[in-house]
């Protein structure tokens, strides 16, 4: 079932892991078949270096588990979620990346102060309310889900595939698995370049609204003109 | 004797020095038999490249080398105190790792700021105080332990397996010589998360007691989902 | 068509790739030959452990694309304004690395501390002004150049062979393709040693003229007397 | 002539290449053979990959080049002042490793904060004044030496194995080329951890003197007992 996207996702993992942002067994990938409506993840816990496609869970919208012989990650929930309600994006990526957990740490979103932060994230990524003792007891995983969607109501998640979960971590998504590894990985540099700027400069201003366009756009406008070709 | 706990604790400081977190041969694990009444550990000073699991270093628990033909670790009185006082635990690691140390030489403890630190340590990562003059001249490795365990006298190992020496470096610890690893590096990471944290945000304050306590059993509790099964 | 210079380009791409500077497709490097008129650049957007020479496009002064089957760097109107006016350069390197980053964010030039820095650079790095909305919505690129240009206007590039532009990116340039990747990897050092000796001692001042004129000069004056020639 | 020296000083400034601590060509070790009158140290901006045993240079202790068809490094002068005033150290690495440039550029002494630190060095690492304009402008690497020299009138180079030079980078030594290279990559790991330690805590103290004198003498002292033997 699905073995295309079981290897699409394993492959996500696997650059996941070889980018360097992973400590442990700290993240997890998923991608999605909106035609099946059916979700592929990374089983729970599980070393890296030792998974193949078939250790992959298949997941349905309901939550259930539909294939797979591992548990799924605990954050399958969370990832449902957003499924659900972003109907464009193709894959997520959890990471525990260092800067961005310090910029959700510090319940602070990661301030757009230049050009890198424009070609990826159109404008400040984003941070959640920290939940609440209630959303925290009972069904803990979705309600997380639940206040990234809150924080993006006004919010559109194809320009900004990227989440500060307050005193926890990033998500990110986009087109596919590996697409989300992609904007995890840039998340992370433009965290660490706000970081240092945020030190040399404490009292920057955001970059200005015409240059965040232009960079966003030549990347991902409809007139896009990076890369070889519009859907890069 | 102990052939498989040798080449546990030969594969724990192996996988120790690839974790990234070990200058020089700064740094050692052991891993116990609680049913024979002895440990193994690393020898002194001896590169890791260099080791084999015939290296290692059997200690009975009144201090005694009973087989080896290495002197071990000068740390070899700390890990006794700790077997002794901490009947749960099977290993013990002990590094340098860079925000550890910067942790313990500012003789701070570790906030817990996030969920990824209450994923492994349930609160702040302790300091103990200062040993005194008369401490460090005499049996100055013993006295280490002492003080780790006077600063444990209200803390559960098992749910904080790790500490800091105020001016010197971490100690870990685990269900196993290997395990004891994987909390050295979790603590490193979140040493590093915890530093980032505070420039950005001074004056952040402790993750919330419902949040640490759903993360910490999440992994650990008696009703653990993370991971494939509860061993884990 | 430029076979040489087209395999010294891809060369150099690939160490730029290799030095660690690079996340994603972050970056570019290209090389001029004076005598004909042309120079060579990376592809937009392709992996750089999946270019061969063959994919290097070769760009005329007019900015025409005069061979290959890839679109050129979406920064290629850059370079060429940089060819245009600095006519003793043979190669250019344009990355997003992390500290030289944070100072171009910062709206701060890199001030030269010490004689790591003035091995290579001949006093602070400048940072252009930020683009106006105008150059930024027409001709973007080229614009780009041109503020580089009017910073320059009383700066020797051959001395000075770096500059942050605001809120964007370094660009490095040098005697060769190579040789700008080595200029590249030299302002992330110093770039870093700055940052760091900034935090350790806010106010301190520039390094001494004298100093600056000695180390420059072993390196890069007339009587050179670093490596094993004059030109190296 | 002197095969042996030459390969245990090649392998040292491999070693340094391999540390981590290098970019570029930034860095070079040598190694003396007392019993000869002579020393063996790095070509002039070579790169260290390229290398071989053969490639070593030469120096008697008036400076000149006794073998070698390279250059010797431009900072063979300062290696002769060391070696003709310390007797009793067999070689030297000097880098421009990151943390250790920044207390330099900072004008300060990395202070002895931790154990880390008191393993390796004893107390505060010392920092130079800068060289006056006549200094650099006649002999500038012999008057390195000699300002270093300047600093050392009341320390002990065999208890303190390491200096900054003023807004330049750090010269360390050792018993050969190879202890050289360990103590360069254990003042580099002090720096850094120096570093953090103030940026949590600007003002701690340094460590005890009794805690000072008691990791020194652990690993250096005629009691050491770290390690497999005294000559460790």
């Amino acid at each position: 079932m699905l073995e295309k996207l079981k290897k699409e996702v394993w492959e996500a993992n696997r650059a996941l892991f070889h980018s360097g942002l992973i400590t442990l067994t700290w993240g997890n990938v998923s991608g999605i078949s909106h035609a099946d409506g059916l979700f592929v993840i990374k089983p729970s816990g599980v070393e890296y270096a030792e998974m193949s496609p078939d250790d992959m869970v298949v997941v349905d919208l309901n939550g259930n588990v539909v294939e797979g012989k591992n548990r799924p990650s605990s954050d399958t929930a969370t990832h449902l979620e957003l499924y659900k309600a972003f109907r464009g994006i193709g894959g997520i990526a959890h990471t525990h990346s260092t800067y961005a957990v310090a910029f959700a740490q510090a319940l602070k979103e990661i301030p757009c102060l230049g050009t890198t932060h424009a070609d990826h994230f159109f404008g400040a990524v984003p941070v959640t309310r920290l939940l609440t003792e209630q959303e925290v007891d009972n069904a803990y995983e979705r309600n997380t889900g639940m206040v990234i969607l809150e924080r993006f109501k006004q919010v559109d998640p194809l320009t900004m595939p990227a989440v500060l979960i307050a005193a926890h971590a990033p998500f990110c998504w986009g087109n596919s698995a590996s697409d989300a590894v992609k904007n995890a990985v840039a998340l992370e540099a433009v965290a660490k370049m706000a970081f240092d700027t945020l030190q040399l400069a404490p009292d920057i201003g955001e970059l200005p609204r015409h240059v965040l366009q232009k960079h966003y756009e030549r990347k991902h406008g409809v007139n896009a003109y990076y890369g070889q070709n519009k859907e890069q």
